[in-house]
């Protein structure tokens, strides 16, 4: 199958608003989301995948999104579900809730870290897949996909206990739910030789696909990912690893980046999103 | 096979002397290298492993080591081999000549980024490949083994292009040379799933095995590694499976932290160290 061709078709293009800068205090220039909306149409932009912590009355937002013209492409995220900070099961249905008012179709899930009191991975991927029993089957009331999102092995500890896709994708093997996949990063997933192989049994299982790159001289561990193009990655060869696997879906630009990327004017961070999704993704 | 117990025998306890923060500049007491040899020799270690930095006279510094009645387990490292900042080949013959003069068994590759003018891993680990072809051969004239070291992944672009223990022994296969095996360090390892399987294949490339910790709460990619005992890495399960696969060789205690370890008494330090060994390895 021949891979989408994005040199002047932005539909799939979709902001994650975490981009901008909004979340972290300081940091972007404190748009509201209407402005976010407004400066994605104008630019041609698909769609927008919102934070938790910035939808208030979710119904309005996915009706404001969508008469933009735009879809709400998912909510980012859910409280984590193992580790030292995991949420409630109350939260994690909050979040499912907000997706469902918003009118998108997944929530990505970033699992959480190593529970207190254990050692290594395994223990925390067992609470993680009772935890996720239920989420999904609330998930599936509301017309809800969640998607486990592998983090870089860095995030270990605090994070994740998931951390290639292959990993991610065993616990969707266990689970067996429709409702329950993948959401492919390029930060996360880029360095990872066993990709292709391990994609080869996502068919149907990818929600998501994830944009940014991978700084060569990457300075922090949270906040200084690349803009497509600035790395090392080869971002288009995974996308076309995730396309050969029939994902059809937007592809998500989320770039956490204090010392650039945040103290550039959004809209100049939106055209130069743009471009770089036409020229180099 | 049992494993060795080190309870009350610290013969394989080695020191990696970048554990008393004698190589950035601001830490540590600034220990001399013999200094060092002899509060290892004082507490019963088995052996120590230097770096290329403090290295001045490599034969001297051997027959000093062995004096006090400890092995030289090490050299550590050769420079670079990929990536903007590799070294030339006559950087790489010292380090090996280095590790001959010391009589040390081994030198520990950490292999250097991606290539510039490349995206992703596969190019930079062919010219890994190509360069590792006559090093090892100029090491196995010289009787030394060179163990490749894979580092986590968010060390990945400037500093390697092996993230797993797969990835090193792939490079193993494809080199096929007797003095070419991996080192295993835990805190480059301890989240990888598929490690008991990836060294279900490594029975005698094991050539070095590397104690610390991962934080749960990591705040440095560089300089913030766990004392053994002090994270969530399941740090005795790691030695079971390197000694499944037949190491009996030395434990490398290398612990890089700044704001931690370096700033307390090298003295201090290494009772620590020892007494952790001794319950928690």
């Amino acid at each position: 199958m021949a891979m989408r061709d994005f040199s002047q078709d932005t539909n799939a293009l979709s902001l994650n608003t975490a981009t901008l800068g909004h979340n972290v205090d300081g940091h972007g220039a404190g748009w509201t989301c209407e402005q976010v909306i407004d400066a994605c149409a104008e630019r041609g932009y698909g769609g927008i995948v919102f934070w938790q912590r910035e939808v208030t009355d979710p119904v309005a937002l996915g009706l404001r999104t969508r008469a933009a013209g735009l879809r709400v492409d998912g909510l980012c995220r859910t409280p984590y579900l193992t580790g030292r900070d995991a949420g409630s099961d109350d939260a994690i249905k909050h979040a499912i809730d907000t997706a469902a008012g918003l009118g998108a179709p997944v929530v990505t899930i970033v699992t959480g870290g190593t529970d207190p009191g254990h050692k290594g991975v395994m223990e925390s991927q067992k609470r993680l897949c009772d935890r996720l029993a239920w989420a999904v089957d609330y998930a599936a009331t509301h017309d809800i996909n969640l998607a486990l999102e592998p983090l870089n092995p860095m995030f270990g500890g605090n994070r994740t206990c998931l951390f290639t896709t292959a990993d991610a994708l065993a616990i969707c093997d266990a689970i067996n739910h429709h409702r329950l996949g993948v959401a492919i990063d390029v930060y996360h997933v880029w360095w990872d030789t066993t990709l292709a192989a391990s994609l080869a049994s996502a068919k149907g299982r990818i929600f998501g696909f994830h944009l940014c790159d991978w700084l060569e001289n990457t300075t922090d561990m949270l906040l200084d990912r690349g803009m497509m193009g600035d790395g090392v990655a080869d971002v288009k060869g995974i996308r076309r690893l995730v396309e050969n696997m029939g994902y059809s879906g937007p592809c998500e630009v989320e770039i956490f980046s204090s010392r650039h990327w945040w103290t550039r004017p959004p809209d100049e961070v939106l055209d130069i999103v743009k471009t770089r999704f036409c020229q180099v993704c």
